[in-house]
């Protein structure tokens, strides 16, 4: 099965194109969970039960489990575990390097932990990005346009009249020989967005920015779509882990994952 | 001690502008170390002993490390913990990210691990790198010009009739507030490489290339280094960690190590 149909396949079963980011924060979970062995995994594991049923994916960022050292890794292993198979998992490491060192991050993310996706960041070229390609069930999601302040730095510079960010797209397209690219679109420029679908019809869209980065969620749908209202991935991640802060935490992160998702649907049958 | 400060006062006392990239790679150490409990941090440390006098920095891409999951962040601490203090130590892992991610990965590297500087990507603009650049202390490597041959992917494009890796660069003057940027420039586009050094005279340069990536030495040193022949970091890793792959490679790396530092040495009092 390739990581489109995957794709496909979760979102029609959920109704969901919903992504929730686990980018879990010790210092914002439940206190009663930190007399847990392992507060983090516990805390993902609950919110997985709770929203397994409503969402597409869920995208892990690595910089939350890297500065936990050894145990955030184990961190890892452990909340893909409970991750049912049927859900897309996004390893969010945004990593790109030369050759022998770019593979060392293709094999961590992709064949041992066996994210379905991993984030890849395109400065350094083809040869940072192509071990993230090799298996068709296996997705690279191409930085392209971010979602942060910065983005405006490098991304929206003019190359020969066109911004640089249409200049990546134009890469991606060519590295997706085995149809596993995606394109990462931020939600807070939702005149881009509506550019870059229309350059790439077809590709994967991840769409981070809903909720605490205000991004903005209708024009995330209508333009993050493709042609038939799938194949956009819209993550939101602080919005539901930290609906509640207290032990019922699970069920308010239900309720704002099914908001969220409901609101997503709701667009999409205005648009689609 | 500012880095700059640092990074001279090693440069003076080792004279040398040497670093080796410790990118320790398990299929390529000897055989008689795997019987060890822990055979990264064994080579690393006798690597260490055997060079600590000829080297001004310790590169460690954590690439090699995050590959073997828990027991990898373990050998980077162990690994630092040999390294003497006056030393300069680098966390080679190319991160880039929105604020509160971002924010997590120079924690990491540079709070927790404690690395002198970090390589930082460029891509996702100010807030993706200013994390790194908090403290006059540590230094953030900001990828210009790398020396893969995807370099030429999107460094090269013309922006207002200016390489994209001149934007970067003026960039990375205006982030420089504390003194604390550094640049990093591949050796393998000489030319390239002394534009990078006419327009930041004063900033650290950190060299990749040298070795089994074939960049040229003789013009690393001509252009990477300061008008007084320092601040240029010169990397390489694998032709000096498996200058031997027997017993004695202790002393091989250390003869490589030796030869390279005298060869940089000889074209230093060439051009200075």
């Amino acid at each position: 099965m390739t990581f489109n149909e995957k794709l496909r396949s979760i979102q029609l079963k959920n109704n969901s194109l919903l992504c929730i980011g686990l980018d879990t924060d010790i210092q914002l979970i439940p206190k009663s969970l930190l007399r847990r062995a392992d507060p983090i995994t516990e805390f993902n594991h609950r919110i997985i039960e709770a929203t397994q049923d409503i969402v597409c994916a869920y995208k892990l960022n690595l910089a939350f489990y890297e500065v936990l050292g050894e145990r955030g890794w184990h961190a890892v292993h452990q909340t893909l575990a409970r991750i049912p198979k049927n859900i897309v998992t996004i390893g969010d490491g945004k990593r790109g390097d030369i050759g022998n060192s770019v593979e060392r991050y293709a094999k961590l993310i992709l064949e041992d932990y066996k994210f379905d996706a991993a984030t890849v960041n395109p400065y350094m070229g083809e040869d940072s990005v192509s071990p993230f390609l090799k298996r068709k069930e296996q997705c690279a999601f191409i930085l392209t346009v971010t979602s942060n302040k910065g983005a405006k730095d490098f991304q929206f510079l003019k190359v020969n009249g066109k911004p640089l960010y249409e200049k990546v797209l134009k890469k991606i397209h060519q590295w997706n020989t085995k149809k596993n690219c995606g394109v990462v679109a931020g939600t807070t420029h939702p005149g881009v967005l509506k550019r870059l679908r229309e350059l790439a019809p077809t590709l994967p869209f991840l769409l981070p920015g809903i909720g605490a980065q205000q991004g903005d969620l209708e024009s995330a749908v209508r333009y993050g779509c493709d042609m038939r209202g799938e194949l956009a991935i819209i993550s939101s991640s602080r919005s539901i882990l930290y609906a509640s802060h207290d032990e019922n935490f699970p069920d308010a992160a239900r309720a704002a994952a099914l908001t969220l998702r409901d609101t997503i649907n709701h667009y999409r049958e205005k648009y689609f």
